[in-house]
C-alpha cells in the first residue's frame, strides 16, 4: 500500500511539475537498441587509429548501431580550435574530448575516440572522466618504424627535420598501455582484419537486444 | 563511359584503401530516421528553457526521435567546468556549447541547447558555428518580473542582494532576439502548451520519413 500511495503522490507531483527530469540514459539506449560505450583508440600517429575507427563505424552502422567518431579532424577544427601543443593544452585537449565522449556515451552512443594520448596519465584522466564501466581502451599497436615508413601525413619526416617539437615516437615517449581491453597488432595484417578484431570484441558489449 | 571508368577506378581505390571516410551525415540521419537540428533556447534565468526542453525531449522521444539536451547541468559540470563568469569565459562557454551541439547535429541528432545567451552577438556566434541551416532560434519569452517571482534557484534574490554580479535581467541586459524562428510566450500558459507549441514547429523540420 505504501508503494501505491507513493506512486500516487509521485504522479501527482509530476502533474504539478511535469517534465522535471531529462530522460535517463536507459531510455535513449532502448530507443537506439544499443548500449553506450567509449572505445578509446590510443596509438602512435600513423598507427591506423582513424582508418580502423572508420571501418568499425561503417561495419557497426551496417548492423544498425549508431556510432560517432571523434578524431583530430572534427575536434581540432571545432571544440579545440583554440588549443595549441603545449603540455597544458594537450591535457586540456584530451580532457575536453573525454567530456564530449561522455556526453555522447551517456546518451547511448557508441563513441570512438582516435587520439594518440601517449601517456598513462592522460589516458587515466580520460578513463576517470568517462567512467570505468564505459571506457574501453583499445591499443592500436603498430611499431614506430612501420608508422614512420607509412608517414601518411608527412609528420615523421617533419619531426626528423626538427620542424615538430615533442613528436610522439621520435622525440617524445609513447607509453604503451599495459592493461588495454583490446590490443590490435596491425603490422602485416589487412585493415579489414583489424576491423573485424574490434568488431568481435565490441558487438557483444554494445548489443542491447 | 567515363562515369563507369571513374566508378571502377574509385572502387579499386576503395579496395586498396578501404574505410577512408567517416560516414556522411545523411547515413546517420537515415539510420535515425530524422534530420539533425539545433534548437537554441534563449531566455532569462527562470524563463522555463530547461523545463520546456525536457518536455520537448520526452514528447519527441515518444514519437521515436533521438534527442539530446545540453544545459547548465551537464555542461558546466563537464566540458566547461574550468570556466568562470568573466566576459571572456562566458563567450568561451557558449562557443564550446555551440561546437558540441554541432557535433551532435552533424551526426543527425535533434539537439536542444538551454542557455541564457543574453546578447545578440553571442547568439550570432552560436549561429555562425552551427550554421544557418541547422540553427533554430527559440526565444523563451518570459517577463523578468515573472522569472523573479518564480526564482526557482534563488538567483534573483541573490542578485538583488548584490551577491551575483552581472546577473542577466537584474544588473546585466538581456537583448531579446528580433528574428527568432519561434517565440514561446510562457506567461499564463501551461508548460504542456508551450511544449506543444515547440512540437508543432519542430516535428515537421526533423521528420525524415
Amino acid at each position: 500500500m505504501l508503494s501505491l500511495h507513493l506512486q500516487f503522490f509521485m504522479s501527482k507531483q509530476e502533474n504539478i511539475h511535469p517534465y522535471r527530469h531529462l530522460l535517463p540514459r536507459e531510455s535513449k539506449e532502448q530507443l537506439l537498441g544499443q548500449r553506450g560505450k567509449v572505445l578509446w583508440f590510443t596509438g602512435l600517429s600513423g598507427s591506423g587509429k582513424s582508418t580502423i575507427a572508420k571501418g568499425v563505424e561503417e561495419e557497426l552502422h551496417n548492423k544498425g548501431f549508431y556510432v560517432v567518431v571523434l578524431d583530430g579532424d572534427n575536434v581540432r577544427t571545432g571544440i579545440n580550435n583554440n588549443l595549441g601543443f603545449s603540455e597544458e593544452d594537450r591535457t586540456e585537449n584530451i580532457r575536453r574530448i573525454a567530456e564530449v565522449a561522455k556526453l555522447f556515451c551517456t546518451n547511448g552512443v557508441v563513441t570512438i575516440c582516435c587520439f594518440v594520448s601517449p601517456t598513462t596519465a592522460i589516458r587515466a584522466m580520460a578513463r576517470q572522466i568517462i567512467g570505468e564501466t564505459d571506457f574501453v581502451e583499445v591499443f592500436i599497436d603498430t611499431p614506430v618504424d612501420e608508422c614512420e615508413k607509412r608517414d601518411v601525413k608527412g609528420l615523421y619526416a617533419k619531426a626528423r627535420r626538427g620542424e615538430i617539437k615533442d613528436f610522439t615516437g621520435i622525440n617524445a615517449p609513447f607509453e604503451p598501455p599495459l592493461n588495454a581491453d583490446l590490443v590490435i597488432a596491425t603490422q602485416g595484417k589487412a585493415i579489414a582484419d583489424s576491423v573485424q578484431q574490434v568488431m568481435q570484441y565490441v558487438v557483444p558489449i554494445v548489443n542491447n537486444q
